[in-house]
């Protein structure tokens, strides 16, 4: 998982610091933002956007999901993109594979990574997946076995771990059992998803310190939304709890569809933004995923929710009005 | 300054917690917000705004501006706004006065606080002021020579303590000499102000921390801006500080004008619903600010930025889809 990404480094925005620690951002704009779009993005514009992340220092890229085109139109074009995109190898590109059926598709394309998804509450699981959590647990034990042994890493990514929309809140013992029962399949990664805004910092802390204690091996990445305007703020709290892998979404694509007009998933630049100026190195260009993000608005179609593209980074300066003409 | 509060309190959204750290919200959208709106905001919906926030379990309202009505003609209406409002005995009634003239306004409405305000940027001050520096600190040394003495408090906001839109980085050492020369004027509060949205959480926490060594008498207040998004972060950071009084302003009125489209000021509601989550004692009713603040966008004739109001509280559940019709 090394990566060659120092030369990618364009305007330095943080503090000067010796050592500086190393964070791991994850983007997820092309399968999580692309695929809540009720416009279809073209396939060429799907592999551009791809081609742009790869060469702006992420560690990990979601590319696509090998669902059911059925299910999801948005990313029947899974294949395409996965063969067609021009691979950075300092770059992780993970996939997301409901089942042993799309893990053999995300292995015929030579993924690095497969992501499986299941919600710890059960009744988000039933409506967003259409199962018993049990019934989850089976199918994606499934894909564990089809794929363990393969050079191919395997990430689970819980839903709902902080809270669910329907049922409210969620037993922190829930979430750590289900950590464990996919820790003792094996799994590499497992990644704590605040699906709708509802983790709030003391409650990052908290169950981000015992899954680092319980689970040290396995490593853990924390995926916020910004629903409720906490997400950077979590960010702080994960951080403190020793957590250095983030998910996060390239123009804050991804709305919340529980709250119209919300946001959804937390601004890859916001996110960098804040981490480089604290003195973290993101290994994100920040200057580069903001030309991309400009690039975004054309093409989804509609105004997209990151602050700093409307502001600007912290020291983009302005005349005195008093100097203008 | 002691508030009976609890008796506003509605429904408990926060984690149970034997030990609750008060903190204090105050509220600047009345001045702050509603200065910045294209549109007059009617005399009379003003007064029922601030009597509603008065209801609210807020530590200090920041109600008015006592400056020319030509500068500021949105704030025309002071003193009528100040005589006419049913003030609760739990809140400080605050105002913004740029000199002499204006406190003496003030004095004559029985205000509980002047607010005095200048930049730490030079640059900033007069493009803002139209002053200089030093020339708006003797015209503040002025108004607390006319004001100390009296009953009425008084406290210094500073703008661009955290960065300013044209000059970039401020000096903290700048900012810590500033607070100490207003400290030996007898001043005694000071808010540090983070005008448009350059804060960021190690930089927070470090002038947080030297002006609560160097300063410990003086009343600190933190005003952060949610142009960059990292508002809550921010709070975070002021908070292991040792910081516990926040400028907000319900809505997020008041935009950031150097970023059309941006956001400015913080939530109230977004940082009452975080603090209260994590088990601070904030005193401010998030269900009746949420009701006032569902009012705004009727009121300013635009829609107003808060995640919250669009979202709802965390624990606002949803039906799943499959139990809908």
């Amino acid at each position: 998982m090394a990566r060659a990404r120092h030369h990618l480094k364009g305007k330095v925005m943080s503090e000067p610091s010796a050592n500086r620690k190393t964070l791991y951002i994850q983007d997820v704009a092309p399968r999580d933002g692309f695929q809540n779009e009720k416009q279809f993005i073209e396939t060429q514009d799907k592999i551009d956007f791809i081609n742009a992340l790869s060469q702006s220092g992420y560690a990990k890229i979601e590319a696509t999901s090998f669902t059911s085109p059925k299910a999801i139109p948005a990313l029947r074009d899974a294949e395409v993109v996965m063969h067609e995109i021009v691979r950075n190898p300092d770059v992780i590109y993970t996939v997301l594979v409901p089942n042993v059926r799309g893990a053999q598709r995300a292995l015929e394309c030579n993924v690095d990574e497969v992501n499986l998804v299941m919600s710890v509450s059960e009744t988000h699981n039933r409506a967003n997946l259409r199962m018993t959590r049990e019934q989850s647990f089976e199918q994606l034990s499934d894909v564990v076995s089809a794929v363990r042994g393969s050079r191919v890493a395997i990430n689970v990514s819980l839903s709902t771990v902080f809270g669910c929309p329907m049922e409210g809140d969620i037993n922190a013992f829930d979430v750590l059992e289900l950590v464990g029962r996919f820790a003792a399949l094996g799994v590499d990664g497992v990644t704590l998803c605040d699906t709708t805004g509802m983790a709030y910092p003391t409650q990052v802390g908290k169950i981000g310190r015992e899954v680092r204690k319980l689970f040290p091996n396995l490593t853990t990445t924390m995926h916020f939304h910004n629903t409720r305007g906490m997400a950077l703020a979590n960010t702080l709290a994960a951080l403190e709890a020793g957590i250095d892998r983030f998910d996060a979404s390239l123009g804050g694509l991804g709305g919340c569809p529980y709250a119209p007009g919300a946001s959804g998933n937390v601004c890859t630049e916001e996110l960098v933004h804040m981490l480089e100026l604290m003195g973290y190195d993101t290994g994100v260009d920040l200057t580069r995923i903001l030309d991309i993000a400009a690039t975004l608005p054309a093409l989804v179609g509609h105004d997209i929710p990151s602050q700093i593209l409307k502001a600007g980074p912290r020291l983009t300066l302005h005349p005195a009005p008093d100097q203008g003409a």
